[in-house]
C-alpha cells in the first residue's frame, strides 16, 4: 500500500461528522452551509497535499498540483461532496478524498508530474435542490441550460442566489470555462452503489460505461372540490389519476426481469395537499436510466402512453417536461487498461462492470476520455444512511487510483 | 324580506378580502392573522347588531344578544370563518354572516326574545391545518381528545402554540366549556357544497342529517436507496405501494354507482422526496364518508384489507391512525318542521337532502337538538375558488334562518 491507510481513514470520519444525519447518515445539500463548512475543512486537507485550492464559480471546489509543464492538459481527478437529503457518507466523498490522498502521496514521494493535476469536488451532483444535478461539471464545460440558474428549492431560492450566497459570483461563470483540448483526462473514484462487487467479492471494480439517465417531470391537472360532497363519478382527482401512472410505471420497468433498465418516481406532491379536498394538481418526477438506449426510449414511449391513457379515462390534462436526458457513455479503453494493469500488480481479480448510476465523469466524458473505479459497497445501498463501504476496500480502490494516476501521467 | 339583504351582500364582499386568493378565492386558514383580521371585522358586525362579543379559549368568536332570561338555555346559530388552502368565499362564512343578519332584525325590530341567542364563529371547522377539524365545537362541549393540542402544522407550530399566539389561553379553556343542557338548540345555514338543489332549481333546502366522516392516516414505510442502481426486482418502494392503494381505494369508492359513499385522499406526502432516491415513507389521508354506517364500515374493512395486502406484495411495512370517526347523525323533526313551515310561507318548494360535507351541526347535535338550512351552490363546487352562492339565494336562506329563529324562540 502506498497511500496512507490511516490519514484517508480520519479524513472520512471528520467529514462525516459535517451535515451528520442520525448515527451514519449524512444530509449536506448543495450551496449550503454545511456544504461549506465541508469545502473548508477539505480545503485545508487539499492544501497539506501539496495543492492550490479555489473555489469557481460554479460552486466547484478545485485544488491543482502544478506539473512541469503548467500550460500542458490537466489530468483531472474528482466526485463531490453534495449528499441526499437522506444520503451517507461515502456518495461522492470516496472520490474527492482519494483524489487528494493520491496527490499527497505524490507530493510525499516528491513526484512532479509532467502535467497538472486537479482534485475537483464539483458542485451539485445530486441534482435534488434545484431539480437537476451535474451542475459544476457541466458548468465548467459551458454546458448549462438556458435560464437554469432561475432554478428554485422547496423554500423558493433560485440556483443563482443559491451560488451569490455561497460566494460564486454567477456573472463571472465564463472565467470558470475549461476551454475543450484544456483537460486531458479524467479518472473518478466512486463507491459502486449496487451489489455486483460484494456478490463476486472483489473490493475494487473496473467501470465499463455509464447509463444514460432520463429525468422527466410531470404535472397533472384535475379538478378540486369537497371531498364530502363531489359524487364519485363526477370526480377529476388529480392524485388518482397519478397513482395510476406510479403504478404502472413500476410495472412498464419490471416487465423485463432480465433487463438492467431502471426507474423510479422519487419525488411527488400534491396540491392543495388537504385532506377533505380533492386534489387539484400532482407533481412527479421520473428517472429513468438503462445502458441500452433503444430500450429507454422504448419504455419512454410506453410511459407517455401510459400519461395519455389515464389523462383521458380520469378527464385530466397533463405536461411532461424533460429536465435531463443524457446518452450512456463508455469508459476509455487505455484508462480501463491502466486500471487493469494497476490491479493486476495489487494482485486483485477487479470485476468490470456498467454503471447503473450517473456520475460527473459522464459529464466530463464530453471533452475528455475518461475511466472510473468503483468501491465494494455493502448490499448495494446508497442515497440512504446505511450506505457503507469498509476503510480496507476503501484504501485498495485509492491506491489503485494512485498507480493509475502514475500511469496516466507517463 | 325581512332581513336587509344589502347590508348582507355588503358584509360578503367585505369579508371576501380578507385572505383573498386569485379573483374568487380564500385562504383563511384557522388561527392565522388573516383569520383574526377577519374576526376583528365581524366583531364590529356582531356588535351593530346589537351582541356583545368575545373570543372564548378555543378561538371561538361568540356573539350574545341577551334574552328576557339571561339563565335559560341559550339558541346558537352559527358556522365558521375559516377557510380551505384553496378555498372559496362562501362555505362557513355564509352561516355566521347569515345568523348575524338573522339577530341585527331581531334588534332593529326591538323584538326581545326570551332566551339569549348567540351567533358562533367556530375555530378550525376545516381541520386541514392540524390534521382534525371542528375544534371549536368539539372544545365548547369538552370533547377534545388528549393530547390534541400538540398536534402540529406544517412548519411545526403546535396548536397549542397557534392558540396562544391568537390571543387564547389553553389553561383557561374549562372556563369555555358550555355544560350540558345550558344550549338549547343550534341551527346552522351553509351553502350545500353539493349539486343538487341546483338540479331540482331551488334556492334553499332542507337537511335531514349528516353522513359521518372517518379520517385515516396511512403511513407505508419502505427502503430507500439509489434510483439508478437498486434492481426492480430488488425494491421495497413505498410510493409504488401508496400509489396501487390510492389507486385501488378509488375502485372500491366506486363500486356501487348508486352509493352516496364518497373517499378522497387528499394529502400524501413522500420521504425523503429526492427524484434520484426510492422513497422510504409516504404518509397519506384516507376521508371516507357515507349516510350509511355499515356501509362505510363495510368499505372501511375493505380498504383495511388492500393495504395489507399491497403491503405483503411490496414487503412494506404500515401503520393506520385513525383521526376522527363521526357518526351520521339525522336532524330534529320540531326544527325540520320550523324551516319546512318558514319555507311554505315564504312559497318555496325547499328540498330535504342528507348532507354529505360535515359541518360543526353534527358536533353540536351531540348535546341538544339542531337543524340546517343549505343554500344553492353552483355545479356543487365548494372547496374550490371557484365556488359561487348568489346573493339572491343567501338572502332568502338569511331570511329563512331569520323566520326560523323566530319560531324556534317560541
Amino acid at each position: 500500500m502506498r497511500i496512507n491507510e490511516d490519514r484517508l481513514k480520519n479524513h472520512f470520519e471528520e467529514l462525516s461528522q459535517i451535515g451528520k444525519l442520525g448515527d451514519t447518515g449524512v444530509c449536506r445539500p448543495t450551496l449550503s452551509t454545511v456544504e461549506k463548512e465541508a469545502f473548508e475543512l477539505v480545503f485545508t486537507w487539499m492544501e497539506e497535499a501539496g495543492m492550490k485550492c479555489r473555489i469557481d464559480h460554479f460552486g466547484n471546489l478545485i485544488g491543482r498540483k502544478e506539473g512541469k509543464d503548467p500550460n500542458a492538459p490537466v489530468l483531472m481527478v474528482g466526485s463531490h461532496l453534495d449528499s441526499q437529503p437522506y444520503g451517507g457518507r461515502f456518495d461522492g466523498v470516496a472520490g474527492v478524498l482519494s483524489g487528494i490522498e493520491a496527490v499527497a502521496t505524490l507530493t510525499e514521494n516528491e513526484f512532479v508530474p509532467d502535467r497538472p493535476i486537479e482534485v475537483v469536488s464539483f458542485c451539485d451532483e445530486e441534482g435534488w435542490r434545484f431539480g437537476k444535478g451535474l451542475f459544476g461539471s457541466r458548468g465548467i464545460l459551458g454546458m448549462l441550460d438556458e435560464g437554469e440558474l432561475l432554478n428554485k428549492d422547496k423554500d423558493g431560492v433560485t440556483r443563482e442566489q443559491a451560488l451569490r450566497h455561497f460566494g460564486c459570483d454567477p456573472d463571472r461563470s465564463f472565467e470558470s470555462i475549461y476551454p475543450h483540448g484544456s483537460i486531458h483526462s479524467f479518472l473518478e473514484l466512486h463507491i459502486e452503489q449496487g451489489p455486483l462487487l460484494q456478490e463476486k467479492n472483489q473490493p475494487v471494480g473496473i467501470v465499463t460505461g455509464i447509463a444514460g439517465p432520463l429525468w422527466l417531470t410531470v404535472k397533472i391537472k384535475g379538478y378540486s372540490g369537497h371531498a364530502g360532497t363531489v359524487p364519485m363519478t363526477m370526480r377529476q382527482d388529480a392524485l388518482v389519476g397519478a397513482s395510476e401512472i406510479v403504478a404502472l410505471f413500476h410495472e412498464i420497468m419490471k416487465q423485463d426481469p432480465q433487463g438492467s433498465t431502471v426507474g423510479t418516481v422519487g419525488s411527488l406532491s400534491v396540491f392543495p395537499d388537504s385532506r377533505n379536498s380533492i386534489p387539484e394538481e400532482v407533481v412527479f418526477t421520473i428517472d429513468l436510466r438503462d445502458i441500452d438506449l433503444e430500450r429507454r426510449n422504448h419504455y419512454e414511449n410506453q410511459l407517455r402512453e401510459c400519461v395519455a391513457n389515464v389523462a383521458e379515462k380520469h378527464q385530466l390534462s397533463y405536461e411532461i417536461l424533460e429536465d435531463q436526458n443524457s446518452e450512456p457513455s463508455f469508459c476509455d479503453e487505455w484508462i480501463k487498461d491502466a486500471i487493469r494493469k494497476e490491479c493486476q500488480q495489487a494482485g486483485l481479480h477487479a470485476p468490470e462492470m456498467m454503471s447503473g448510476a450517473f456520475h460527473d465523469a459522464l459529464i466530463i466524458s464530453n471533452t475528455c476520455d475518461y475511466g472510473m473505479i468503483f468501491v465494494r459497497c455493502k448490499d448495494g445501498i446508497s442515497h440512504n444512511p446505511a450506505e457503507y463501504a469498509s476503510y480496507e476496500d476503501l484504501a485498495i480502490g485509492a491506491d489503485v487510483l494512485y498507480g493509475t494516476v502514475l500511469k496516466m501521467m507517463k
